[in-house]
């Protein structure tokens, strides 16, 4: 095998909590060296935190811009593989555009832009470029996620009848932006979120779990968004109904003012032949159900689990896995779809979410807000 | 203190789920005998009945009107002192409405009625007759259910600001209607339940343990509703957004084709201060989530609860109540408030569902029934 | 069918909490009535509790001589059938010896007597009267257990290797019997308690399921017992190893100052095919464990069980049963026998604890205490 | 800040299960580079490990002697720093003995050694050294057993009284080691594990993880081992008795034939004002039970938690940690205080597992061992 890929990271100062997460995800399966950064828009800031990364301080730049362009000067055995968009919404768009038409791949954080125009026109981006692209929706990235999928894909489960989806947080329970509170100042801020709050934050999320498992569309929503923190603009809590392509029903709830949750992302999908549970806070537990047998419980590494599901585990069962190892997985899967395109060969459906991905779901935070808007009228993804 | 009540049964014969509960659970407190039944239609399938529960055949009935009067004619010390009826819902308010005329009591089950006329006709009944009526609201009976209710009234979560609510059953996932199944073949008969399916068997469970608990009312619920078995016409399936009377949004799912479940009631209430969550099938945990404080699981007999929860466990902390022991609740609170009664006694604020209750419920499946025929457009309760 | 059964009470006046227990877990299935009681041996409070409990005075005895003795020459009809001993240890084996040699069938609370000397007595009076004798180990009167013992009897685990049963509660954490509370004070005086504390109270309960389930005979037992109370004489912890008659070994832990424990009774079971977990506080789930396949989940009356275990629930699967119907199980099974004797008919196989569980609890108590005298040296019971 | 750290690997092969860990455990933190390896005595095996990790041919060595000589001779900017050495018990002393002797830190797994003597000259030779020695007792590693540590030590639990601990797996039920499985066949073999089998892979973790929490040392044990699988001479299963330093008691229950456990380590310590219960296949909870509070659980950066626990948290609250964090806290806390040693600081209190923990852990297996033989007799460390 050849050599490790080298990852340049646009935001993620030091202090930043994605930045921090994308870093250790990228590193853990010793695939990825991080080698440089434009970790903020002040220059002696961004080498600060290049410094306290052990980078060396000519490889911290103090603008996106600047480092696409001298790191395409470098030679290809020191220059940069591949950009880490780890910014607020509103700086998405810009830099993986910019990265892409010169020739650099973009792994970019989720909602994918601030506008579904941008979305749209990153889509044809890509393509154009013929660069690869992951969006980091780091949720599908858990074994038992993926053992979820192929039990649906294999008909395990028989036709799905019903969804339940929530994601739930407390952190914006109080007005924690207006004290400060740097993740809060921008997420409730629509010039850096766009127009959705916690629909863009995490209801992307819960909406592309659903169909990362289903292998269903959500066909159309019928949306109730809150508003319950002063003076804010966004949504902070969301309460929907879903319609799924093949007339299955359901239920998503949202929210980030719902007090005392720490990170409770959770679905439930009800087939006619067998049904699943999966909590995000204990992810290492698959709950199944089935009509003439007891309730089994699927775990990591553990009994009758199908190869997707065997392939993600990298410790043996009751090793319990998290959140990093499964924003990890989407690194590993892109790394390796990468270093395969480097070496000119291909990979079959590598598995990881792309740019299509990200469409959808700056479909659904337009889907939501218009149904809002229209007192929660059953409205379509467009 | 004065002696046992006098129960007669109306409906419950041997073999009929329901029927066995309603009994056991009015015997756990020896504060109530069953003295007669009207059992079944066929009198001797009623005295066989009877004879199982130890009743002499003089006191096995074929019909509830036949009880009724012939149990008028008692002394005063043999006649039974209340009925409890616990037939299909389309047999609920003739009994109820004779045995209201004729003096005496009546526990019933819910829903209270077959259509919301007669629920509007049997609250104005009851009213007239002086008499005391219960609705067995039964989850209301757990001593976790009541210090939620506590803790809401006395302000410890703040305002509230969401509720999810679910009651998922499994047991109708198949067309068990079809091969004899009594339950399944009378809830999915429009002549016998009314026109709610689901809506009426659990649905107003969901939305009295919402009003019950949080001491609002629904305001308006927006009702997507589905059918998923073969040749059903009543909903088994449903996904509601509700609003509250104080600005609070919520979802509510229900389905008796959720493959699996077994019985799962559960709720998760959200305020500005605390939230929390109770699930019925391992009722005695409430949990509590806080600001700033770790998580907290309130227990039945346990530290730091509300007289009207330490009030109904029976038994010390880590001695598991169950379903019977809610149930039991109902029927002690109102064999309570009956004694006082008799005994010239009054009681303030008697806590057992009433004749309002069943209203409210058959206000909800008219709403839900109205709004999923409208696609799902937000409706009041009339 | 015949008639109820009825049943006087030893012991168990108002306020008494075991003794409200056995009321209620009698009255659940409808089979018994209480007719009589020496509720305490004070007339005047004696007759208080009875007619706290609808009895007319005249069957509110004031010692259970005088009840055993009255009772006999009342006509049949009248009589009481058996008698419930609910006093502390040291009023069981004369009440139940009374009653046995006059004619009455018992019902005797845990641990059986004071002595190991009486207990094997009571035995062979048991044996000469040809009267019932039921023992309240009522833990295995859940459904859940009874699919455990099921399911080692027919070989689903294998052969048994390793047994972990713990029994854990908190409240004698303090010196509460130093501020009057009735429950302790007698439970740590070895005059009415014998020479086990914890031991009798909870640790036999925890022997009598390890065998019940297991199908296996203790067969020596190393014990440690810790005096943690000030000024306490018996134990009121133990830590113990197990070694079974069949090979297995294990361990026991039991203690009443496990603070904050409420009634931690648990009990985990490993074969060489399979393995089981149980838990008192959540006893509406057996966990199972395969070699080859996911872990298994049994619930009441759910899929997949063994008759035994189906025949004891009482209503569908999630709605939880719980310690009172578990304890009722023990009264339905005596009662039944007690029917079908008295209607001179026989039972195979009645499924309730006799004296010769009783004999074996104070074995345990007995070996447990030399064991621990001899620093913890292995000791047979005998 | 300085520089990366270099570690040169002994043992860890590709394809090993705990050399993968060691390097995921080590890289996720950003701190440590893998520059060499000795990955297997056969220098081809060596060197295609070596490759696919990404190292250049002259860096991968085929024995811990050559890569130790060959490293000490290159200059300091690329000489390896210190050693992590993740080979079978047999092969621990020799490496780490010349490795400090060569002036290189060591990182080592447990348990240390193959024989107490071994453990005795190692503890030594790392301090004549002057050079850090770390062993990967990583379960110490997760934010709620800090937090457990930190309450224990703050007096939140009181005086500690009573403590259960077990460490149960599965994966030995069955005669593995038969069929090339090879963890197996060198953890069932004397002359690489040493004389103790469960007890030096997990019972050591079981023995360690007791004393860090509870800051007391285990004063005596009495063992009854258990040897189940066919043709084995080492302990597959283990039941102690436990005695503590101040007087507590206690259980400890291990096992490799535990069927259906994954990796069942467990913890629950019980205080005279509060209690602790924590899970390694649970670890980001822990429940704490109180006398006058109810049960409270504690999250990693949740509230009210010291800051010991919080140091160690790398991700917000509801985002759970998994085993790799865990380890890696151990590489990352021996790696700032290395980074620090070699700026010429000092660290007070440095927080990972020492030699001195290793000879604690060897003494652990030879008076459990001592005691089986002579029946279970209590046995002093020493």
């Amino acid at each position: 095998m050849g050599r490790r890929l080298k990852m340049g990271m646009i935001g993620g100062g030091i202090g930043s909590f994605i930045g921090d997460v994308h870093r250790k995800a990228a590193a853990i399966d010793g695939m990825i060296d991080l080698v440089c950064g434009a970790f903020s828009s002040d220059a002696e800031k961004s080498i600060k935190s290049g410094k306290e990364l052990f980078l060396s301080d000519n490889r911290s730049y103090s603008s996106f811009e600047e480092m696409i362009f001298a790191e395409k000067l470098l030679p290809e055995a020191e220059r940069m593989d591949f950009v880490s968009i780890v910014t607020p919404n509103h700086m998405h768009f810009e830099p993986a555009k910019l990265a892409l038409e010169n020739g650099f791949n973009v792994v970019c954080d989720k909602p994918m832009t601030l506008t579904i125009e941008e979305a749209v026109e990153l889509e044809m981006i890509v393509e154009r470029s013929g660069k690869l692209f992951a969006l980091t929706h780091n949720y599908t990235g858990y074994s038992m996620v993926k053992q979820a999928k192929s039990m649906v894909f294999n008909g395990d489960l028989g036709n799905i009848r019903k969804i339940q989806v929530q994601y739930l947080q407390g952190w914006l329970s109080t007005s924690v932006e207006k004290t400060g509170h740097k993740q809060a100042s921008w997420r409730i801020d629509p010039k850096r979120s766009g127009i959705g709050g916690a629909l863009g934050d995490i209801g992307t999320h819960a909406e592309n779990l659903v169909e990362y498992i289903t292998g269903l569309k959500i066909d159309e929503i019928a949306a109730d968004l809150g508003v319950f923190g002063d003076d804010r603009v966004l949504d902070d809590d969301g309460n929907l109904l879903l319609r799924m392509e093949n007339g299955a029903k359901g239920t998503m709830s949202i929210s980030q003012i719902a007090l005392g949750e720490e990170n409770n992302l959770a679905i439930k999908i009800y087939g006619d032949k067998g049904s699943l549970e999966w909590q995000q806070e204990n992810p290492n537990q698959l709950i199944s159900r089935w009509l003439e047998q007891p309730l089994k419980v699927f775990t990591p590494n553990g009994n009758d689990l199908y190869p997707e599901a065997l392939n993600v585990s990298r410790i043996p069962a009751g090793h319990p896995e998290g959140y990093l190892e499964a924003f990890a997985t989407i690194y590993k899967n892109f790394a390796t779809h990468l270093m395969a395109v480097l070496e000119g060969k291909n990979i079959e459906k590598p598995d990881y979410p792309t740019v299509k991905d990200g469409v959808r779901g700056m479909q659904f935070i337009y889907a939501a807000v218009e149904s809002d808007k229209n007192n929660s009228t059953w409205t379509k993804f467009k």
